[in-house]
Order: C-alpha cells, then structure tokens, then sequence
C-alpha cells in the first residue's frame, strides 16, 4: 500500500538524521538552552526583516495541539476568547484542548478553509458595542492557519486586512504554521516568512509535518507577549528534556533552505494529483495550491483507489459521494505518484 | 419608566419576604444542611412521581450560570463536552464560564430556541462512528433550557425524543430551568415537573426569575450523578453559607404551588402583549408563549414604546429593525401590562 | 441548644431586612448596575484616605470561597502561585478551588495564624534566585486572612513588612477579610480600613459573618489589578442577577458605621468567654483578640459544655485533649453569654 | 567540562539511534496506532505476571511531566487531591502544572525522599472522618516517585504498605518511573517491574533518562482507569504524530534488556562515586543507592570541582554548605568516573 494519507508518515528528512547520529554522543545542556536551540533561531531569524528580526524570540516545542493551546493560554486571560474558522484545527481536531485550557474557541464559517477580515471585525465591534460585556467572551485573539486545513493559502492582501483588523481592536493575530513550508513553497502564495512575522503577534514554523521526526518553533514579534513564555511551556508539558533535539532539527532545515526546498517537489507532486484528478472528472472538494488535496470520489472510485492506496476519509456528503484527502509531502517519492497519477486517469 | 426588560427587576414576592422575616432570629445550621432545605427538597419531591421520587436528590445553588457550570463540570470528565442550541445561555451569556471550566460546548443551530433529537443524534452518531475519537471532544451531555432563550418550550414528545436518543448514546441530558415556572404555566406546555424528572438525569428549578430573591434548586434523578455533588458545588462558590435562606425561599414557593400560580398571571399578561404586538402589526421575532417576548421594531417604535418602558435590547436586523424583549414576570401589574398594551395600540 | 459554633447561624440585622422589605416592590437594574451598588461603594469608600479613596473600586460578590478565587483567577497568569499561610481559608476549606482555578497554592507555615514579611521575602527570592524559574511556578500574590483563621490579627507594623517585600518583589498583597468587622473591632488592632486600603492592593469586606444576610465587598485599590473584574465575576458565578440586594446590604452596614458597632459588642462578649476559660484553667488553643475563640477541652469538658452549646469542633490533640471554637457574632445576646460564662466557671 | 549534572545531556543509546536509521523511510500509521507501539507494548508486558499481563494496557507519551498531568488529570474528578511527598516532582518541579490542571497536591514531608504508608492513611482517615468532607479536597490518589527525588527506593514491604492503605481507602496508587531503570537495577532495590504493576494502579517507565532520546510508556494494570486515555493524551498534546518513534524506542530498550543492563552500569559508578565522596569526609545529603548522588560540599569544595566537573546545585544549606548532585547514566563512561573519584580523593 502506498501512503497518501497524510504528510507525518515517515521518519526524518535524511540529513536530519544524519545531524542526531552526529551529535548522538555531545552532551548538552537541558530543557532548550544550548547551542543548537540558539542556533537554530539564529537562522530561522536571518528570514525576518527589520525591525521584527530584532524583536523576535524562538521556542521550541514538541508537537501542533501542545502549541496552540501554550500559545493560546498563555496570552489569553480567562474570559478572553480565540476567533478560529470552524474548520480550524483548534475547534475541531484537538480534542477540546483550547477549551480544556479555560478559553472558548468563537467560531466563524470558513470559505474554503479561511475567514476574512470582515468576519472578524464583525465579531470583535460585537463586543465593542455590547451593552453587556461582561457575559460575553472578550475576542482577543485570531487563530488561523496557513495553509488552512483544506489547504488554501491566505494572500498578503487578506493578511493584511486581518492585520489592520487586529489592530483597530487589539486583537493577536496568531498563526499556526504546522504545514508552513507546503504554504510558502506554492506559486499561489505570495507571502514569505518575514512578511508573515510582520504581520503577526506570533507564528509556529512546523517541524512535524515538513521534514523533521517532530517539533514546532514559535516566533513571537510582539516581544510583549513573550514574558514568561518558557514557564507555560514547562507547564503545558511541551518542555523537552533533551531540548537540543528541536534546535538541532530546526537548524537543519533553515541553515541552508532545506526547510522551503523539500516543500517545493512536494508542491508538484499535489499539483499533478490535482490536475489528475481534474482530468478523470473528479472535482475537487477544496481549492487547494498546496501539498494537501481534496477531492469528492465515488464509492467505487474510493474502492478502485483504496486497493493500492491509503487515503484519509474526510466526510460523507451523501448521495454515495464523499470526500476524502491525498497528501503529499517531503517524503513522497516521484514514482508513488506516478503511480497515483495513473491510476487516477484509469478511474 | 416602566420595566418589562426582564423578571429579575424587583425583590421576592411577598409570601419569600415573610418568611425571611419570620425566622431572621432563629439560628440553624450552614451549608445547606438546616431543616428548611431538607424541608423544601421535600415539597419539591411531591410534584414527582416514583420512581423518580424515590431516588431524587436536591441541592440549592445561588444563581443560574454558577449551577449550570457546576452541574456540567461535575459530570463531564474532561475531554467530554456538553451539546447545547448556539441561542443556548451557557454558549452565549455566561462569559465562557463553560469552557472556563474545561469543557467545550458544542453548539447546533437552533429552531425557534430548541434543538431536535435528530440534531443531537447526529452529533452523537457522527463521534460513535470517527476513526479519530480521541482527536474530537466526546459529546456526553445535552444541554436545554426549558422555556428556552427566546421564551419557547419543548413538547413533551419533543423531550421524549431526546430522551431516547440520550439513552441510544449514553448521554446526560440536563435541562435549565432558570424560568421554569414560566415554562410549566403555559397554556402551550403539555409538560408536567414530573415529565420533566422522568425524562431528565438532572435538571434545576430557576427562583431567582421565579419569585425568589435569589436560588436554584438541582433535581437529580439519576442518583449515580449526585455522587459528591455537594463537593462540587463548594469548589465551584456556591455554596451559601446561610443555606437555609435557599431552603426557606424554595419551601415558600413549592409547600402549596405558589411557584406556579403567579407564573400563571405572568403569561396572561405577556400573551396580552403578544396579541396587542399582533393587533399592531409588529412581527414577532420568535415564537413565544411564555413570559417573554420577542418583537421586531423600528427605530420609530423603539424611539416611541422607550419613552415609558423599559424593554431589552437583542440584536440589529438590518434595514433600521430591531429585535427586542418585552418580559413579564410574578411581580407585573395588570396596570403596567394594561398601559403598554394601550401604548402599542398606538404605534 | 445554644450555637457559639460560628458567626453566621442567623440572618441579617434587623436594619438589613428593614431595607429589604422597604424597597422590595421597586424594580432596579440588575447584576449590581444599581444606585444601591453605587451608593454603598461610595460609603464603603469614604472610609478610605486619599490617594486610595479617588483610585478604589468597589466590586459586590455574594460568598467568600467564590470571591477568594475570583480575585485570585482574575489577577495571576497560569503559572503563578500565591502564598499563604498553611491554615489560610484557601488552603485548607475551600476544596481545592483555587488550585481548580488553575493555581498553586504556596503554603507556609503560621505563626498563631499568620506568616511573616521574613518567610514571604524568602519564598520571593528562591524565586528570583532560582536557576530553573521555568520549572517552579512564579509567586505573584500573597493572601492572607485579617483576622486570621485562628482569630489573630496582623499589627500595622506586620502589615507594612508584608507590604514592603510585596513592593520589592512586585508581589500584589490580598487580605481576605471574611470577619474584617470583627478585626477592626477589637482593641489589639491598630489598623483602620484605611490602613488596609492603602497598604494592599485588594481586599474585600466580609458582609456573611458580619451582619449581612450574605455578601462581599472586593475593594480594589491598585486600579490597575480592576480591569475586566466585571467579567471575571460573571464567569465565577459571582454575579448576582438581583445585584442591588449586595449593594442595599452594605449600604445599610456602611452609611453610619452599623459595621463597625456590632462587631464592638461581639468582641465584649468574646472576651468575657476568653477570660471565663483562662479563669477555669482552660488553656488557649491560639491567642485570639477577636470574636473566634479556640480553647482545649478535655473530653468531659467537651461533654459538659454540649449538653446546652453547639461549639465548632476542630482538631484532635492527643491524650483526650481536643482544640474547639467558640463564635460570638452581631447576633450573639448577651444572655447566651452570661450563660456560657457561669458554665464555664462551673467546668 | 565534563557532565555529572543530570541523566538527559546525551542523545540516545545506539541500538535506538540504529533503530530510528533503519525504519526511516518505511510509512506508518500515526498517533501510536502503529505496530512498533503494539510490538513494544508486548514486550513490556513480558516483564509482567498474570493477571496483571493480561488486563494490562500500555500508553506511549513524549515526557515527564506530560504524563504526570496527563494521568492525574484523566483520573481524578475536580474536587479530588493527589497526595505526594513535598520533594516530589509533581509538587516542586513542574511549573505548578497539577494544579493547572485543577488539581491540589496535598504534600506530606518526606523521610529521606519517601512517605510511609501511615502519613497517607492518616490523610486519607483525617478526609474519612472529616464532618466537612465537602469543604476540603478529597484525597484520591498517591503518587510516589521510584526511584525518589534524592535517588531513594522504596522496598517491596513499603509499597506493599502503601497499597493496602490504598485498598483501604479506595486510592489509586500512581508511581512516577521516570528513572525506574535505575531504581530496578540497584541492588538495594527488592522489587521487580512485576512487582510494580501487581501494587499499583498505573505507573510509567521513563525514557529519557534511561536511554531514549524521549518517551515515557505508561502502563495502566487497572483497566477500569484507562478507559478514553488516549482523548486525555491528546488533549494534553502528548500524541506525538509519529508515535512509531516512541514504540520503536522502547521496543528497542525491553526487547532484550537493555533497558535494565544499561542501568547496572550506572550504579555501579554512581556507587564509586558515592565511596568516594565517603572516604573524602565528604558527608551525603540524602542515602541513595541509585544513580544520583546527593552530596553537602563547602565552597571551596564546590570550586575544586567546578574547575572540571558540571554537576547540579541544589540548596543552600547555611554555614557555606551547600546540596548538590553528581548524577550518572547510561552515556557515562568509566574514564569520566575514574577522574571524577581521582579529583574527589584530592578534595
């Protein structure tokens, strides 16, 4: 069976590995203060611009949901509450952890994956106007993700439009980067890293999903929000020991590119799938210009697929239609989706 | 200026401020463990039939957000949330308190205030059946109030079919009764207080908006949920050192149905206003035959009726209309109820 | 049976339950955005000096366990701790709410019921001192309780050493003052209400246990501290719907020292038990100027005195030796006295 | 320099860097639903008798202090208390993050890093007899470190003691295992892993500092608490998306061993380590026959060492003394002990 199902089903991009084995017998101080944790947020730094870069401090933590809800509660007081499409990740694939950790998810319908500026001002001038505030949630921050969860890349106009947003009502704008490099990597896209980091309180650049064996580095550009940071990581259990691990990955990635460029094939390979799938006649469910996509197949066409294929189920949506996501990712080798591609046009 | 803008405006009715008179010297005992709450637990018991009699407990609370996140932590472990209408109060008006305490609430869109057994089904239907249980919140409790947010009330075949799906999933089903008299004395509730312990596992009878000063009383039915209950409601500052106070108000109240006969007149005079809304022409904005209603106003009849009355603000329309409340209670007079009525002739 | 056991087993003062009745039929806004509100924060705070008088707010809540935790939720991140002493009302009867807040409560041991300038400095600068501080959580907050737990009460001079080491290491000073009446009462205090305001950043006036039927009133003085509190008690369920009956109640107690004067009496009638106990031979069990007498009873002691008094029984000590307490309060007649004395003196 | 200062400033044994080279392009399934943590839960599970083995279920998660909450948190009800020793983790070194969780940690002082059978009973009787149950925390579970804190054991006849109070009581009996290699593996130590799982509840066996380069797999031989485990591991964000990196390390330490022979090596240095500081005068801070050794130094001590060594400080003692810890692992070599006893002879 050949794996579509997702982009965190293989190890370590191979000179990740190489850089643990290589390191395996140094020892190192703890907890994310050593050379490589330093390091590393040196590097991902050099892909600021000015004055962010200056301002700008990197964490290190293990995986996606333990950083959203460290994020999130650790910037949030109690009755303030998180603005997230309600197809985001936060509200419906973390199994309540944001609530968990004290804060209602507000939730807005998306329009293929995202929110706009207009939704969240809505929200925000809601409260401002409330004439009873204080039993309602207080909106102070944004959550969105880039890529969404379907795949769609907000545009620099968009995040601009949330920025100006966020600013008119002191809202956080938080970015949950744990697909990042597929975003930044895709021709659609035309944001880099530092004008993401100019225009958001914070951002997590995922390690997880784009090469590394794990881990998630936090960029805060608003240093206000930084204060005590380390503590809610302690405390959020996102604190590894061996702490070097994460800045040892992290630098591997961005010291040289490696982090954009092994988005890059990934890319191709999701938009040989799509126009595949386009092809056969089979419509996309979401428009996607990144490594994950999205399409509606029969019940015989998932049959067809899933002999030699493992797909992730996403939804029925009746009538014998459903929607299901092919995945690509670092790993993902050319022949695979060859492969796919053909099976595909034999649909 | 006149207060129709809710049923909290004015202290207790008489027969409650008697009775604190009454035993303002004697001394009892705190907590909640004197003998007028025992006594009052025991009036309240008489409405219900056996079996649920028999294994019934009470429990009195302070105020309807405080009970409504005491019941709902105490029974939920934590990655259970509690499905409840978006118009529901503990997803709209209690500052979060829900989520504060660790649990999401899963909002369904509401009809005319009320969700469906279908509704719920659904959303219990569509956790037995994820391939990733443990990355969604497990819904474990149903959630209505009864009359609901916008003054309507449940059938009883409609509570009889949310019953049967709670029982299919396992689910708790808790209703709030923060208006419940109100509920029970309409002429279009075909639901007894015994119904309603029948077909609950906990639910509370509402004082505050009923007749009372302040309180809540909680019904268990389902002893197994009652377990440390008093624990919870210590931890969660709801517990009244001078409990009797609860007991006294709630003994006065249900030792000869005063809770429901001054919720009759209440709904005599809101269906005067209702009628006379209609008379005028004015929409309704829900549909209701409780103490509570919901019209749609311009800003000529806004500017018009808020010279005299007090009325409460909902929502913008669009369009200059306005969606308003209009609510009597125990304590309106039929001359209040007669000059409004006289004043909306004449829009 | 005569109740010394604790200092709310009777209702309200007779002038409370005068203002109740008087103004039972007017209707008033609700949740404490009421003239009452207004009007006994202005009298609470005429009690203050400037600058605190002009930067004070006055918030109304209706327990103390659900004020205790309000205040502390509301003003420490996640990570913080606040220290008190180890038999402080918070550590040891409120069921772990404020850890269920999300908090640690850093214990210290007590010195007659109080901790010192000495041991908080000490916590403080482990902290600061610390070379893991994200490791062990932060102490931002010292409670403590005047009077005590035990009865004592804290001398101006201990107060300004706490005050001061809260400066040093920018720690807010909370006083917990559930029998504040009874503290400020007694001869060996030498604190006013404007000793306190000034030298705190909050602290609240307890209305339960002195002379109200229920009630507390949170006084802000560090204005900053304030922000949102209105939210903070809506979603800790402190907001009562009826929130004039909490402003009417201590507008009664503080419009002409009403709060002040009854505790006088209840500190003479305590003093008599103190004095009839050292006079048996009854050893004290704390040394306690105010209205909570602990004294050591032997079990044939204990058998006498519960023939005709309810006491509050609260700790074992060994060799048929048991610590008890005896409570005068507002309500406590002079007769009930008399009675107790001559018993005492029969022991 | 070289480390003395902890267990966890290396990379991972060779056998497990090996593993994660040679299973790195193979896919798996995520989130631990792969058969690396089914093959390594067999093989843990071999460690077990009947009918432990068979009710057994084993839980892989990243660290430490993830677990602890993640267990504690899935098991107690929010009114309910772990009891610990004051020194342990949970209560000293993890940010306060039990009671983020909710939960208060009722401390008992600690001999030599244990607590007896006796203190818990005696916790747990005082909470049985108490005539306020509902006023103060229920205490539910205890949690024991093995080895301790100060690298202390409990003996088979301690534990035995702790879990028949535990039956007594109605407590489940927690053991943190985040050194158990090499607790099982000092000859001062009479229990087995089979012991282990027979006297408790749920306990975990630590990786990180035995060996991993991360990982803790909890085992859980009371099913009825393991029920929905994995939705509280999510929720806490200890799922790692590549679970196979945990099951594959710890297959790799309990297919044959390993876990337990890298451990004797550390003891047997620890042990030179601690004769050495013996015959040097130097006195010991706690007794440990485990792999760290706590030890009081002067200053000039702590000089002559500093020049060459990293070890952990741990308290001032007064009086120029000073606690602190040389700790081994399974990475420390025999050259690195030899300096070490050779510097410690010349103090």
């Amino acid at each position: 069976m050949i794996r579509f199902n997702n982009d965190y089903n293989r190890g370590a991009h191979p000179a990740i590995l190489a850089a643990l084995s290589a390191t395996n017998d140094e020892p190192f101080e703890g907890y994310g203060l050593d050379p490589w944790c330093e390091a590393a947020a040196r590097e991902i730094l050099k892909y600021l611009d000015e004055p962010e870069r200056a301002r700008a401090s990197v964490h290190f933590l293990v995986g996606g949901t333990q950083t959203n809800v460290t994020v999130i509660s650790a910037l949030l007081r109690p009755w303030q509450s998180v603005v997230s499409a309600h197809s985001g990740h936060i509200n419906v694939h973390e199994t309540g952890a944001v609530e968990h950790s004290g804060h209602k998810v507000e939730a807005l319908p998306a329009q293929n994956g995202k929110i706009s500026a207009e939704q969240v001002a809505a929200v925000a001038e809601g409260f401002r106007v409330s004439d009873i505030p204080e039993h309602i949630t207080q909106p102070k921050m944004v959550y969105i993700s880039l890529p969404t969860e379907v795949g769609s890349v907000y545009t620099r106009a968009e995040l601009e439009a949330l920025r100006a947003v966020c600013d008119e009502y002191s809202l956080i704008l938080f970015i949950d980067g744990a697909r990042l490099s597929y975003g930044l990597a895709s021709p659609a896209c035309d944001l880099t890293l530092a004008d993401i980091a100019r225009l958001t309180d914070v951002f997590y650049i995922g390690g997880t999903k784009c090469g590394a064996l794990f881990g998630e580095a936090v960029v805060f550009t608003n240093p206000a929000l930084a204060c005590d940071f380390r503590s809610a990581i302690k405390q959020n259990g996102g604190m590894l020991a061996k702490g070097w691990l994460l800045g040892l990955q992290f630098h591997t990635l961005f010291r040289d590119g490696l982090y954009f460029r092994i988005a890059e094939s990934a890319i191709s390979q999701a938009m040989r799938i799509r126009d595949a799938f386009a092809a056969a006649g089979v419509p996309a469910y979401a428009e996607s210009p990144t490594n994950q996509q999205f399409v509606v197949l029969t019940e015989e066409q998932m049959r067809a697929l899933g002999q030699k294929y493992i797909y992730e189920y996403e939804a029925a949506l009746g009538e014998g239609r459903h929607a299901v996501r092919f995945c690509t990712s670092w790993s993902t080798s050319d022949a695979d989706v060859d492969a796919l591609v053909a099976d595909i046009a034999a649909l």
